[in-house]
């Protein structure tokens, strides 16, 4: 990151910031608060990072209005987009220019389309039927179904499979060995054995969709299952068929949806969270790193825990978890006591627990 | 779909169920209850979708027979399985045809036996030793490691390995990305260090077993990791070294079972269920979605939660939960009120709790 | 395993322990204690499987000086590292032998730098600028991205994808499907929508490390995210960006560490934990199954549950909430009798509650 300089006040030019500081500071690089060396800047978007502002190598900062600090600083309102922005300009010189044309090991079925300046890697199979739009870049070994039409300039790393039927919308990311339209799991039970029901519609994915290492987007059993514009899905994902994720979604890390469940638009799921199959979650809806949703959520509500509740309630019922043992305590001495007034005044403890 | 058509009476043949309406009625199509357009058949097996029945545009409906439904219906006893029989009708037009033979650039080992019309996908190696029943097709860029045994007609998906000595039995299914015979978690320590134990086992996956996307099949230790018959697995599921899987289990999404577990008949494991190892699960046994399982599981027993423990009892449990915030105040109004009558009797309270 | 022939006394002599019994006991394989038959020797680590010592046909057992045992045994301080010592001897025959040298299939462009005696499977990438050390095999399928460097004698198995500039040391492990350098998951939001965030740091994985199949280890946003020496990660688990994972961690299937969050040494995280960003583990904790780990954890502390707490007292929690139903009906009881003494003594109960 070392190639190119840029002064402090052009960036803050760029993100629409203002410099407090020495505006002819050179920057040569974007780092980490605590690996940041000199010719770098950092960021402050975290209170937890405010700590290391004092040690620090870094030669500027990108930070709030109201952020405490002794060296030249970016203030803006939005600091982790202003990172953001800053830090595209140096990462320009640091992605990998894929080869364009296709790779001649591809085995490239004659009724496949590919659009101008497709990348295609070796070892990739595109099958019958296949639309790839301008731009996008494939990458070594690589499985496009038949029939699977893919927008512009998206980029699949290697690995991925996108199975028969899917549609894949422009500017989508899908990290190496996604697996996109696999069957959905349906067995209908006959006795004591499970037959498969046959998974025969599709999965749509939209633009600027982002799909995650090793996550896998079932197929519907008929129909659709759809993940709309602009969500982001993390690694190890699970989207069930026929679910529906909204718009602008994040859903992180090992997250799973089971089937039929949709998805508002803007709605987070924290790592590990899961939802069973069959309800909605609103707009906005927000569900906890490992929260076990077990049914319908309204909009702009957060829940956490299992069985996933009201965020605030379920923290105060952990919390109040957390007091049980001094609760039982209690309740012993009150029995201590009330029997202790009981024998003095006799009264009627027949109906007594068992 | 619209490539075929039926009379509502033969679908009701087919299936063993009974038409109430007119049996002429031309299908021709298989639909969710909210997608269905007029032509198409759709279904109700979940009662969550009764309310749809008011305004579907289906043709016709399968249900069972007490459905309260104005459309033309075939009553049947398992809707479920009838739908699977009406939606395999429409599906076989549906499915892709992969071309038998083997593709040229695969690299088969000279002593990998191949059966009669298989199908070998571009990219893939089969290893020393491989056999390939009869009928069953390898996608592009699977991996068949040394001395691996495949039965007859199974469909293997893209990106799948299949690591040395791996026993697949007949019908078996495995999605992309999936991984069966690598190496079991196991590590002995001498000091501070974690030293490799040699995983030289191997896995055996029954006939009519189906293994989802990216799900992975840990070879054993030594002697066997075996999944039985007609079992299902999810994508995403781990299953360790010497786990013994039972047959017709069911095992959803993101599940995980720990080194020499074993499952017996007809189990079923929830998406994100976890089990630790060295315990036993018996014959239809249930763990909920995010269950956690600490020890073992009679036959016949659902459990859910963490630690899981018995659904009905873990339900009360998170009840009871719930109501803890009222239970602190009865307990703080019961010492105010016990207070008093300390007072007006003077018992003695010297042993109060600290 | 039968090709192979021991002494009872060398194997003893082997792993530094006492034969008591016959030490001319002839050893011809190793296995588990209920699949063991005559001529192998088999081990107790866990008294789980004591119980078996009646009916193992094993010739021979390695278990710890107190092991109560009929059969020839060898007697160590460590049973679990000798049983590897042993097994490993056995193994040796068993190793599959990949074929040195680069397949001609394999896509190796011009400056990358291959080391002697190394194997590159069909159907490899092997991108610009790459190092490939002394010994190393790279299976089928495998994609070595732009720059990367990997040390001597590391086995990666197939369909591994290694992304641009990562960082492996020697004798390092990758199992099948995983992923290495994958974008961490970062984006910043603008209004309603999400953009990305560059992810141009890079994974670097130390010497001796162990990645489990399908698991997913993320570049860092800039700067690393880092594996130390001699850690141990199993299948399906997520490393998110900027993780610092220190020496001799154990990680177990499907557990999930969020960005930032830093692991000490000697670290042991169970099945399915989960572990938000931004905190440190210290050295010797360990996050029991499931654990939901929400913030800081001191070095030599073990948690568990959700959230994760210190785990005496999460296991007392979950003790105590199992009595629930006891404690209301106790209450219950209690405002009974207290209501019944209030009448008799007419104290004044007019704060209720409400």
């Amino acid at each position: 990151m070392a190639t190119r300089c840029f002064k402090l006040g052009d960036l803050a030019a760029l993100v629409g910031g203002e410099v407090e500081g020495d505006a002819q500071t050179e920057i040569r690089g974007v780092a980490g608060i605590r690996e940041a060396k000199a010719g770098d800047i950092t960021f402050v978007a975290n209170p937890k990072y405010e700590e290391f502002l004092g040690t620090t190598a870094a030669s500027a900062v990108i930070g709030a209005a109201n952020l405490d600090c002794a060296q030249p600083v970016i203030r803006v309102g939005n600091p982790y987009f202003a990172y953001l922005q800053v830090l595209s300009l140096f990462a320009q010189d640091r992605a990998v220019q894929y080869a364009r044309g296709v790779h001649e090991s591809a085995v490239i079925e004659k009724t496949a389309q590919l659009g101008e300046d497709v990348a295609v890697g070796p070892f990739c199979q595109i099958a019958r039927g296949v639309r790839v739009g301008r731009g996008t870049t494939i990458l070594c070994g690589s499985f496009i179904g038949e029939g699977v039409e893919i927008g512009d300039d998206c980029l699949l790393y290697p690995n991925v499979t996108v199975r028969e039927g899917t549609i894949v919308g422009d500017r989508v990311i899908v990290q190496p060995g996604a697996v996109i339209g696999a069957d959905g799991f349906g067995f209908a039970k006959d006795g004591n054995r499970h037959h498969k029901v046959p998974q025969i519609g599709r999965v749509v994915v939209e633009d600027d969709v982002e799909i995650g290492a090793n996550t896998c987007i079932d197929r519907a059993t008929t129909g659709e299952t759809r993940v709309h514009r602009g969500t982001k899905i993390d690694n190890l994902v699970q989207v069930a068929h026929n679910v529906i994720v909204g718009e602008d979604c994040v859903i992180a890390a090992q997250a799973g949806i089971s089937g039929s469940t949709e998805l508002g638009r803007n709605v987070t799921l924290a790592g590990q969270a899961g939802l069973v199959g069959h309800i909605t979650i609103g707009d906005n809806a927000v569900v906890g790193a490992q929260g076990g949703v077990t049914k319908s959520i309204p909009a702009d509500t957060t829940v956490s825990g299992y069985p996933a509740r009201e965020h605030g309630l379920a923290r105060r019922l952990y919390a109040h978890t957390a007091r049980l043992p001094e609760l039982f305590r209690r309740v012993r001495e009150l029995e201590r006591i009330v029997a202790e007034l009981e024998k003095g005044a006799s009264v009627d403890s027949s109906a007594t627990d068992d």
